[in-house]
């Protein structure tokens, strides 16, 4: 069967009508529940309230093996009738927005106005506006499905919640596809993952007078030089790969050398293996910056040395345009009437995606914008939530292996 | 008479005898006083604390018109018994070291280690030790003597303390000689003011996501290239010539090309010509640099520019060699079984030097390295110590005149 024939089958089951009608019905609970968890701050690293908060939250939809893992992320299972095999269904706990942004909902209409409102948290409560429909319409399905509440999906976090959910929790052998429910738009279906390096190069020498010591090396000439080397190294359109020099300083007094020196760089590609190229490369700029540096100035009080340390690492990762859950996602998408379209992007999705399993990010339903930032939006009008949620519904059901009645 | 006679005179004197045995005798007060002082944090526009305690000091030590002018110097007057001209000794009171540095004093055997401790903190209490001495002995002089603990003499303070004092100042017209006690060596005697002058230079450009925005124009990028010109540009030795960059920040978030970055620096030369050489050069390069960056990247969303604002600008100058001033303090440091030196530097005789003021910088005596730096440190081992400053209190009393016993 094609992947628009299995998704128009499940939309034309009393059973799935059933659901979205419960939806609609529950709609108000699912927007309360975005404002109660919106308002529940939950800062990079400090997720700890709102996974308590969403833990009981599982546990009151009556999931089995309701638990928090080692890293803090929040799981429920609802079985199916396979061997065990599972779907994850994933969002993410945590905002970029630090400890003391104010987090109230603002509401205007069918606005919701706050910090964080669409990144993730909406999602958060979508899953569970999910769940009891499929329950409310007795759905089953052959795989079991995960509900995940992640941390650390944002910035420094690093994806370090699902990170350890693949590489060191218990479900980890079982997962035959992955969603991250991310953000309200289900036109734009990630299937891709940008992996990205990121590094804090700090470039250390001796430092000294000015005028005195003039001839010392100076590490700031060497920073310069590698930042010129990065500048040039090779980035190609396909696949898309890129690199940047972004956040610098050092330095104590204009009349002094530095001792001090440091920069943040950014580098990204759609493809592990141009990501490895392009870090190796880079790596390689800083030692050679360090080493033309002392070579063109004096070490008599000492030489310049470039500290590298690893602030982010992203996995690249793909899902083929072929696979199944991409397929799905697609058919489920332009089914609901929007145009669907595949997309590289950063999410949790990238780690599945990294180890081979099929993964891709679907939206939560509805409208919504500036991420990010504290005009963050969502919109939260029934009939286009309801087409949204209808659509991603629909794709992990077919994922999952929907009964037939 | 000629100097050496003079001072010849002077070190036979039985009351500057007695003045030395003082300062031998109050050693580990000095030595207390340095580190007291030292740990006094007192970064550049920030020398408040120091400049408070200075000042009780100064009224502790019995001087008469005790004061803090508008800029922050503080000062205290010894009286002597001519018509009121006066000779300044005066000391810095600000270091290079920001807010923030641990400025606690580490003391191996005669080694104090310390930001600051050398330059210019140990001359603050040294010249209180010459008061003492002078006061013990019942030393007097033709010459008023100020003491002074000025502000802004480091980096982008660019002279203001002197300056002040010198162009504003209630005593300015009464100042026939010089002295900045400045830094331990004694043989080295500045007769001659560097000329400088420092810029901020600010790159700016559209900014943009590090990976969407990929292609665009980076200021960081000129900027390193404008380092990079800088490094390489003629220096000679004579007339002694330097550059140096020295500060530099910018950048927002690792995932973002900067809107935004900016270097400060630090251009010096004996000569007023090569001074202007090497500026010229400097500030094409800057321009040289944006240019490059703007053929070398996209600047569809807009260029990159360099802004440059000059934050410093510190007059050149010097002192005759046969000036009385010269004479006496190199027949007084060879006297000690110094070889002296005359040299270039830029210090807060700079602003006397470029008025025609008879000024040089003298020395605090003992040892001491790595100014400027995180490990700077002196050695107030007291034999080598109190030799220095012998030399430079019989400076200071020649030039002001000691009077017959």
């Amino acid at each position: 069967m094609t992947a628009a024939a299995t998704i128009a089958r499940i939309l034309a089951d009393p059973r799935f009508r059933d659901a979205v009608a419960t939806m609609e019905r529950e709609h108000d609970r699912t927007v309360a529940d975005i404002v109660a968890l919106t308002e529940i701050p939950s800062p990079p690293f400090a997720e700890e309230r709102r996974a308590a908060a969403y833990l009981e939250m599982l546990r009151g939809h009556g999931l089995e093996e309701v638990e928090q893992d080692a890293i803090g992320n929040v799981m429920g299972r609802r079985r199916g009738s396979g061997n065990g095999q599972t779907v994850v269904v994933a969002a993410h706990l945590d905002t970029v927005f630090p400890a003391g942004t104010d987090v109230r909902v603002r509401r205007e209409g069918t606005k919701l106005y706050a910090p964080g409102v669409g990144d993730d948290t909406r999602s958060l409560a979508v899953n569970l506006a999910f769940l009891r429909a499929m329950d409310a319409a007795g759905i089953r399905t052959r795989s079991d499905i995960l509900f995940l509440g992640d941390v650390g999906e944002e910035g420094l976090g690093d994806l370090r919640g699902v990170r350890h959910f693949f590489l060191k929790g218990r479900h980890r052998d079982k997962v035959e596809a992955f969603f991250t429910v991310d953000s309200p738009d289900v036109d734009r279906i990630v299937t891709g993952g940008i992996g990205s390096k990121r590094y804090r190069v700090t470039f250390r020498g001796p430092g000294g007078h000015s005028f005195a010591a003039f001839g010392l090396v100076n590490p700031a000439y060497a920073m310069a030089r590698a930042m010129l080397t990065l500048s040039a190294l090779a980035a190609p359109d396909a696949p898309q790969t890129t690199h940047c020099a972004s956040v610098m300083g050092g330095g104590t007094s204009v009349n002094a050398i530095p001792n001090e020196v440091w920069m943040e760089v950014d580098l990204r590609s759609q493809s592990a293996a141009e990501l490895a190229r392009l870090e190796a490369e880079f790596l390689a700029g800083v030692e050679a910056a360090a080493a033309a540096e002392n070579a063109a100035r004096s070490t008599r009080e000492g030489a310049v040395v470039a500290e590298i340390r690893p602030i982010g690492d992203r996995p690249a990762g793909h899902t083929a345009p072929d696979a199944g859950i991409v397929q799905l996602a697609t058919a489920a998408v332009a089914a609901h009437g929007f145009t669907p379209r595949h997309e590289y992007s950063s999410t949790d999705a990238n780690i599945p995606m990294s180890l081979g399993i099929p993964a891709v990010k679907i939206g939560s339903g509805g409208r919504g914008g500036r991420g990010h930032s504290l005009e963050e939006w969502i919109d939260v009008e029934p009939v286009e939530s309801l087409r949204g949620m209808s659509a991603s519904l629909a794709t992990i059901l077919a994922v999952a292996g929907m009964e037939e009645a």
